[in-house]
């Protein structure tokens, strides 16, 4: 469960007040923040603490990320001149802090798997395009409409930057990777297939020699599901607006689901919870899915109430010999 | 184009600094705001100036609309004895500016039609119990699945509430009527069905007897399509995320489509807006096709490119004896 932590008051108490860079920068805080999940509840991956901007704010853009409003950026991207901006990522140089914090997790884990964690390229770029948050991304589009060819640009520098950032994290340890395309949603498909697609599917087709899980994550994704499956997922995470079953028919075969109950509902009454859980369990149908929420746990969320969540996802018995843990 | 006026220089230049509200409560510039998108394009039709927030505000619930942040209630929508704040809209005493303002604008336009407006009971609840725009409509859903009773109750009221205002609408001269909701796809299609879908159905089926075309309208409502479409909707409309042909299947025969150019397409080069409409409308079919943008017109949009797209769907060749202008 993504954000988990945001929910916990040791986290709350541990975090601090300052930028999440600078706490994924400090690799015994971040191990910490991303351990206390997973002490808490019991889950069966921890997902590294860190933030989708964290390459390009190494690598000098000029980016932080200010509590409650997300990425913010100095001077924005606006023409070719700013690809100059964009040198590649050296892991070893730039972000030191990640491959430690990633042993340092692993090393406390034991069984436990870490799921690593990149930004994907279209949502890196409209933070980028955009200075910050955008509801239309308007800018981006207009970026990506106007000149095609130095958008494939920009995606295609911030897919290499994703993909050496993510292969660190692999060779530190993690046993999977997670790529977050949270604004892919407000693309139509053909934008999506046409402008996108590339640069992701040099990020997770580039890692298959890994043999490590890649998990593609968006939110608002339903009519995407079968292109983000065609970029090299082993699996595909799906919101809430999308009944399982029927996102496992969009997917296509050979690549699991991951989802897809809705965050608010754990601001349920638990019989509410509960009941909403085992029906995305049965649309799950046991086999090639992972049970998450479809979208990050919102910070009001009360953490008895993702024990229980997790508990019951535990003792829901599965299908005989499909159940994967 | 829905807020279209947003783009032009001559609304910007009537509508003045006050809020959404005190304008819409202008019969004389109300009407004028309506027009303004009409003469300058020549749509084929007019969409009433006004906002979802107008019943409520006008019954006295405490809204206001803030220039760039939608909607703000002073005091939100906390539990039962909240509802004795949302009395019956009484159009003619609360909202005389409304019917005044139609009559303005049919008096005006001759020939073309105007379609009414209101917001749907879930949108306005949203802002009612949030008390503002939110991403992730957490109290609302919060108060929908722990108190299902009360949210029907308060859905119910504010359908009420909405079809009164839409039906002195017609009464007026409104030749169709457009129902908002902007934010019914932050919903599941279970969620959705059970807690939203029979008061939206109130207003659109309690119209039928009306005999007007009747528009139900979301965004990212790709997988709600088919149940807006039953809740006694003429025309359904699509954002830019389903393609056309795709989005005719799920909404069912005998349901017209309404759509689906992304409104970031007009910020693009003019070829490729020409390219995108043209694909629009292909797939649209010619018939049971309302060419629209599948939101709002981004206030950056220029306004020639409008025109020329307006040119370019009464342009385009339709199959024989199916075009309805």
């Amino acid at each position: 469960m993504r954000q988990a932590g945001r929910s916990l008051p040791e986290y709350r108490a541990a975090r601090g007040p300052g930028s999440i860079l600078e706490a994924a920068a400090r690799p015994e805080l971040a191990a910490e923040l991303t351990l206390q999940p997973v002490r808490r509840y019991g889950v069966d991956a921890a997902i590294l603490f860190s933030d989708i901007v964290v390459p390009v704010a190494a690598v000098g853009f000029g980016v932080d990320v200010a509590p409650g409003r997300g990425p913010v950026v100095v001077a924005p991207f606006r023409g070719r001149d700013d690809l100059r901006r964009l040198r590649p990522l050296v892991p070893e140089e730039d972000v030191p802090y990640v491959a430690e914090t990633v042993k340092l997790v692993v090393g406390e884990l034991g069984e436990v798997p870490l799921i690593g964690f990149a930004g994907a390229p279209f949502t890196v770029a409209s933070y980028l395009v955009e200075g910050g948050a955008s509801r239309d991304h308007a800018r981006t589009k207009a970026l990506m409409y106007a000149d095609p060819e130095l958008f494939a640009a920009l995606l295609d520098v911030l897919a290499d930057m994703a993909l050496v950032f993510l292969r660190a994290q692999i060779e530190a340890g993690a046993s999977a990777v997670q790529l977050f395309d949270s604004w892919a949603g407000a693309l139509s498909p053909g934008d999506y297939a046409r402008a996108v697609l590339p640069a992701s599917t040099k990020i997770l087709a580039g890692l298959a020699d890994t043999g490590v899980p890649r998990i593609h994550f968006g939110v608002g994704t339903g009519e995407l599901l079968g292109l983000m499956a065609g970029a090299g997922a082993d699996v595909v995470g799906v919101d809430w607006r999308v009944p399982l079953d029927e996102a496992r028919g969009r997917v296509g075969p050979g690549v699991a689901v991951q989802g897809n109950l809705d965050p608010a509902l754990c601001l349920a009454p638990w019989e509410v919870v509960a009941e909403a859980a085992h029906d995305v369990l049965v649309r799950g149908g046991g086999a090639g899915h992972v049970f998450n929420l479809g979208h990050g746990v919102l910070p009001e969320t009360d953490p008895d109430v993702l024990a229980r969540l997790v508990a019951l996802v535990h003792d829901t018995p599965m299908p005989p010999g499909e159940r994967t843990r």
